[in-house]
């Protein structure tokens, strides 16, 4: 029977340690966040992340669009956040409205307000080895969790499947960064099972409901579940078989309460750094 | 017995075409590459570099320097490049003296003008799946390679061993990209031969002379090597025990005439498309 990774514990402390910090500022760290979709999930990230900026003392102003905002408009609001002495960190909330092309926002987001760390200066430097100005959220905080309960991560063989610039391709040099040998596995990839069968750390995030069963994976493994399925019913699943798999694999996150208050977790530890960074 | 993938025809086929089509351009590239080391192997490409660049009719500027280089005339001399309309396209040869900061040289190239592709602004939109001003030459050149042996990628498994910014992480990079299942080994890997033996692709850049032998390597896989090791009687060898592992594998690249030619046309080819870019 797997050990519960408790990511909502985790990610707990994160924020009260968080807390205390920014408690003894005189100043505090700026979240500006941008709203221009209809997508309930986004709607529904957007108020927590806003509630935790608010718990957390941040000054935090959502900017949300109807679908009528226009590309010039929002890029007319990223160079003024850029030059706002206020606004530390400036978050994207993807997906954008079809209409507009959020690879060119991402782009001219200021890499030293890139909260998301999803400029490509950013992910550059993640990839050379070098510090960004922040990591992407959800990799740092997958990271964070493996420490947190110990498990190291050198000369382990790790699968990551998914790779989107969000989680799977960062999250993979992450890990190769330390010292881990990784994988990087995706929809064109060929009898998954045979690859997550061999790995000691298993990391989905294809939001796939069930996609990892429990014969995909070895007695032990570390299984990482970043995949979020929302039901009609109002459940929510991930990427894992979650009973079945729990009974063959070492450690387990469950979804919801694994992954993802890291993510959210991550995001206000990376709005500190920007501003602690932006007052030297 | 292998096939074995002739570089330096493919070589030759890119550098034929590109001449014909410089020939037809009033302007000519430029091309000014930095020699700051008393490295021989440094010495022997810039060399050969200077060949080719002289062969195409680029206008091509060596710049030696003895030990006496500072980090800041290493910086006037980028600063006075990147400003200079002649110059399309710089490269600082590797490794610079002990005493440079060499990431600090490479992130002050302009990235318009980073014929290398090692600036983190393109590695990070390779990494992000977007078109950089230019990609690292050695990957570019293994891709060129497969593809010009009409072996399919897509769904493939490949190990890279190796995890430098120079070749190992960039061709994991683009052969995800190119929706091979890329894993990615190092010196801090376990076990590679039960890595090695279950891949389609192996492509080795560690400079281990004779890493790879026959056993670690599946019936008809395709071998790439990247290593150069040069001996003290003159000869080099790769990273593969060549003799051996030609018995076994698919396809397979010599050293020299592998791999090596693939990487000074695509530094030729990137000099080019920089030019027009930058004339457009």
């Amino acid at each position: 029977m797997a050990k519960i990774i408790d990511g909502k514990k985790i990610a707990r402390d994160i924020l009260l340690d968080l807390k205390s910090k920014v408690d003894k500022c005189d100043k505090k760290p700026g979240l500006a966040v941008i709203l221009a979709s209809d997508d309930d999930s986004s709607k529904l990230y957007v108020e927590s992340k806003e509630k935790k900026s608010l718990a957390l003392g941040y000054k935090s102003c959502i900017y949300r669009f109807d679908k009528s905002i226009t590309q010039g408009k929002l890029i007319q609001l990223i160079h003024e956040l850029n030059a706002d002495k206020g606004t530390n960190a400036i978050l994207v909330q993807l997906p954008l409205y079809k209409h507009l092309d959020a690879q060119q926002i991402l782009e001219l987001i200021d890499p030293r307000k890139d909260v998301d760390g999803f400029h490509p200066i950013n992910v550059g430097k993640v990839s050379c080895g070098l510090k960004p100005y922040a990591y992407c959220c959800t990799p740092k905080g997958i990271v964070k969790l493996l420490k947190a309960y110990n498990i190291s991560l050198a000369g382990k063989n790790v699968v990551v499947i998914g790779r989107s610039n969000i989680v799977g391709k960062p999250v993979a040099m992450l890990l190769s960064n330390e010292n881990a040998t990784v994988t990087l596995a995706h929809s064109k990839t060929k009898n998954l099972k045979s690859i997550t069968k061999e790995m000691d750390i298993i990391i989905s995030a294809t939001g796939q409901s069930k996609l990892i069963k429990a014969d995909m994976v070895k007695k032990g493994a570390v299984v990482i579940d970043v995949g979020i399925t929302r039901h009609y019913n109002g459940t929510l699943s991930g990427d894992v078989d979650f009973e079945k798999v729990k009974e063959v694999a070492g450690y387990i996150t469950p979804v919801p309460g694994g992954v993802g208050p890291m993510t959210i977790a991550s995001l206000m530890e990376n709005t500190y750094e920007l501003f602690l960074e932006q007052n030297k």
